[in-house]
């Protein structure tokens, strides 16, 4: 049995987690930690979650005993505790942004903070199985993606060899609990329903993370143009990418057969025929995607579906942790939905 | 002209308000007041609304010229302004509970404070046109009524003098505006899309107000069983109410009669042969409505829809306006939706 | 292992029993049967479900050596299967209405047909194990309850014996999926979002069977007043119940404590202190439901939330099956949602 | 006044047109026709529509003496219809693709018919009012543009002769009122609540008057890629729109300005500073644009909104009404939403 604790527990992916993590045969869930709702029930806080346990204050005793931690503090607030439990021998799924950045000069340029510690930057493992499955099996700290280069990633990395100069297109769709649980004039019901819009139109912070990965893939660094939207939904992204092959135009069956065989051995990437709806992905840690020949244009469309907080988040953070501790990668991740 | 002024303007209700009122070819738009908003534009803050004009602080002098306000603030919160600018002379629609309830202790035992303005209480008029037409004509205070009241009354006036002595249920279900624009975890979309719950399941305050003039139109207190719900939707209230006539039960024609015959002169009550829907009252003035007898058990049903934000808030007062100064009753209302 | 079958498979409540069915320990999935799309396969059709299989002709052939089979055929179409299959030795899970009634009268009056198979009607079990386990035990039919009748008794049956003679009122909102599959003016987006209506206002037919089981359970006939409304969710049902105790008025936690008792020992239903919302059993088999004592209007209130496509139709259905065949009860159905 | 009919008034164009002109202070509303709803009452067929007529079967004889008829047929079956009253002396507003296209071959490769008109086609007027305003005052058949169309060609007009010849990229977003009215497993509740999907994913028909009206406009052909969505919401098109500049990449404050430059005299077009959302527009005749630089990828993204059954068709469309008979270009459509 793997013990496992959630650090940030009450906010949207830490509740995801708390539900698989109960559910999962290999686990037994410790420490549930929270800022706001310390010594309240799971039951009370989230109704819909059928799971027994108080939440607790965070330090570092009360996960002494823990193999693993998953971290879901926001962006510039993991690195202090992801340290602290890494030296303290947990290992740790960290799922803010804080280690997915390779270099240094980043985190002040995206995300406005001097990361103290570039030993462990260096050390974490960009945690997408399906590229760097064999690192994570023994890494100390997996950075978790974010979702949108989750999607974006899974639809793009076949290809990376043969994405022309000019780049990527990447207009993306993102349900509302990709905004957090923080209730806000933006999360509204009123604002959001019957309503569509872009945000951060220009320069969103994934963007940082799209730009190393497919450029590694590539090797090359390719431009990423990426519009996020919000979208009148509870869960889900479907992402629409644009690129032009760097070479002659291979026809729609020709990238499928392209697709599939990359993803053959893949658990949770299924190449579709047809393009896939966000409803199919929903409550699953399944991407699934399409590719078509756009003859008139000269361009080839991907088009991606995850659900944000599942292969986006908290899903993948329990794969990476299957595949950290040896279990079965799916464990715990099947019969959802 | 009627020189109209907001107070509290930058509310749903005084959104929705600024809108009518902009439009509205007997009206000029004095003064729109915000405690949050000073010195922002009406367009920025409601990008929706195609109305100049900038957002003040509120004080008396403000609102010098004026020949009436329209009062938005919360319950507890109107009664010294709406003094203050009635012993300034100006006419006022408030459409908080203030000056709603006629037995002074109910303010203390429903809304928890303690009424300075006896005075005012007895002078204030309570605002629906449909039963207190001629005293709004004259009236300095006009009383908005509740959007829940609203719904309820219209739909169970017409019968209150046969109704059975155990009185009515009143089960209602309302959009989300009603909870008001400051965002919460109760308004977050994704707590209310794909779902549904009963809030204040009893004891709701706006019982008062539905007790007191069912009361007075029945000529004998009922009690009132009241139970709000909260709808996926933005804007909108469906009540459904159950009662047992006191005398022999008529049938579902009969009562349709009797309805279109209470309602023949009113411009703003639909009786329909059809249950009425939601969406076809919605961003209007109008209170759809129909009955019908359940012989099986003996009951009558009724169902009425209004949009909350309109009949049930500002299109109300705006009608209200209209009679106070003898302008056309659906002047500015008219063409909405 | 249960060797089970699906007769009209390709409705929604015949892709959920798909999907739980595929998913269960003890169950190998036999025939899927279906009108529109023999030959097609099931991940064609429903592209959620990563279900092998293809869909086949009904004949008592496709389902030989099957132990029991779901019958999803519409009300008035399915009796002729069922017989046929149980007369064949298959035990029958029957989602239709064709053996709910035990009044073989009703059938003519409700559902406008004459019920060929008197026998098979008084043998048939109402498949509400709250109440009928025992008999489910043994039950060679088991005619499943409909979904608004399931959310009603469970929330009624514990009061019963204390209701007034006045009998109860049933104020019901459901999501779209309880209209089924086929597309209509009713179910189209555009006719349901951001809308809200009651339909079938008077006598829908689910009546007959709130009438028969509450008055089994109460030992004498109460009247019902029941009316449907269509909300804008996809799945869910939440019922708000009214009625008057024949004894004295007891307090909030005296119900409570009563219901929480009637209920100690089941798996399915849990009784609780706050008012459930919808998305709290979506997804789920789970009924959760509460009660409150109005004490101004001397009424008692009581709120179900169930998933109808779940504990209100295939979730239950595959209960019936785990007691008819001495499988744990829940089996197959934890780990939804 | 201008005496109008309407061809096919029961669609969702043909009700919101009936809305529209039964609002219209020059319009005299005459014929409605349809085929499935003759001989019935607006308010039956549409409860929320407060206009009295009834619905007839179309014949050039119950056209007699209107100035104007909307012709709102499906693609294909309108062009008849259309030769008919034109010849007969009636002027025509045809909201369906019949005479969209200027190039006779494209109706056969888009459409799949022959039409049989060159001289009409010829003769008639793209009606998108921002370009051929002077052109639609004198037709005789102004040929409504489409929806999608429509928000992509106001978001790129005024950059057109800076296109890089790579061409555009567009994104679009659409409520399901896209789809039209008639039921379908598409467009069932079930299917769109929150749920995303790409269709026509290659070679959408609009594609065609994209490329005609884009070219026309940049003087040489320029290749377009368009994706279009289905959004969970009722009504609005979001189009996000990509292109390289052919010059050097000028700032946002630099497009911004040539946008409203461009757009300056026009009544229905408005420039942002901010990116607008979809409920800006919704249920009004503008369209709401806004421009950024992508300095990273060189690349330059345009945003636009519209209400597809408003700017999308029947609000363009009377607005081209109002240009062909010299009335106020805004008239009857000033106070919606």
């Amino acid at each position: 049995m793997i013990a496992a604790s959630i650090v940030g527990a009450t906010g949207y992916t830490g509740a995801v987690l708390t539900r698989i993590l109960a559910g999962h045969p290999d686990v037994e869930l410790q420490a549930l930690t929270s800022t706001s709702y310390v010594g309240r029930n799971v039951g009370t806080v989230f109704p819909d979650l059928r799971v027994r346990g108080q939440y607790v204050e965070y330090s570092p005793q009360v996960l002494e005993g823990s193999d693993v931690a998953f971290v879901c503090y926001p962006h510039a607030q993991a690195h202090g505790v992801v340290a602290e439990l890494v030296d303290a021998g947990c290992r740790v799924v960290d799922l803010s942004a804080d280690f997915r950045l390779k270099d240094l000069s980043d985190y002040q340029s995206w995300y406005g903070f001097e990361h103290p510690r570039s030993d462990l930057v260096e050390e974490a493992v960009y945690g997408l199985p399906e590229v760097y499955r064999a690192e994570v099996t023994k890494a100390r700290i997996v950075a978790n993606p974010g979702c949108y280069p989750t999607g974006m990633l899974l639809g793009l990395l076949p290809a990376a060899g043969e994405i022309d100069s000019r780049g990527v297109i990447v207009d993306s769709k993102s349900g509302v609990s990709g905004a957090g649980k923080t209730p806000s004039d933006k999360t509204h019901f009123c604002s959001v329903t019957e309503n569509f819009r872009a945000y951060s139109e220009v320069g969103h912070r994934h963007t940082s993370e799209m730009v190393q990965e497919l450029g590694l893939a590539a090797g090359t660094a390719l431009p990423v143009s990426f519009t996020p939207h919000l979208l009148p939904v509870d869960r889900g992204i479907l992402s629409t990418m644009y690129f032009k092959p760097s070479g002659r135009l291979l026809d729609t069956e020709a990238w499928l057969d392209r697709y599939r065989l990359f993803y053959a051995d893949e658990p949770f990437v299924e190449v579709c025929e047809h393009v896939p709806a966000l409803s199919e992905v929903t409550r699953t840690n399944f991407c699934r995607l399409t590719v078509r020949t756009d003859e008139r244009s000269g361009l080839v469309k991907v088009f991606t579906v995850i659900d944000n907080l599942m292969k986006g988040a908290s899903g993948q953070a329990v794969q990476n942790m299957n595949i950290m501790f040896g279990t079965e990668e799916g464990s715990g991740l099947e019969g959802l939905a």
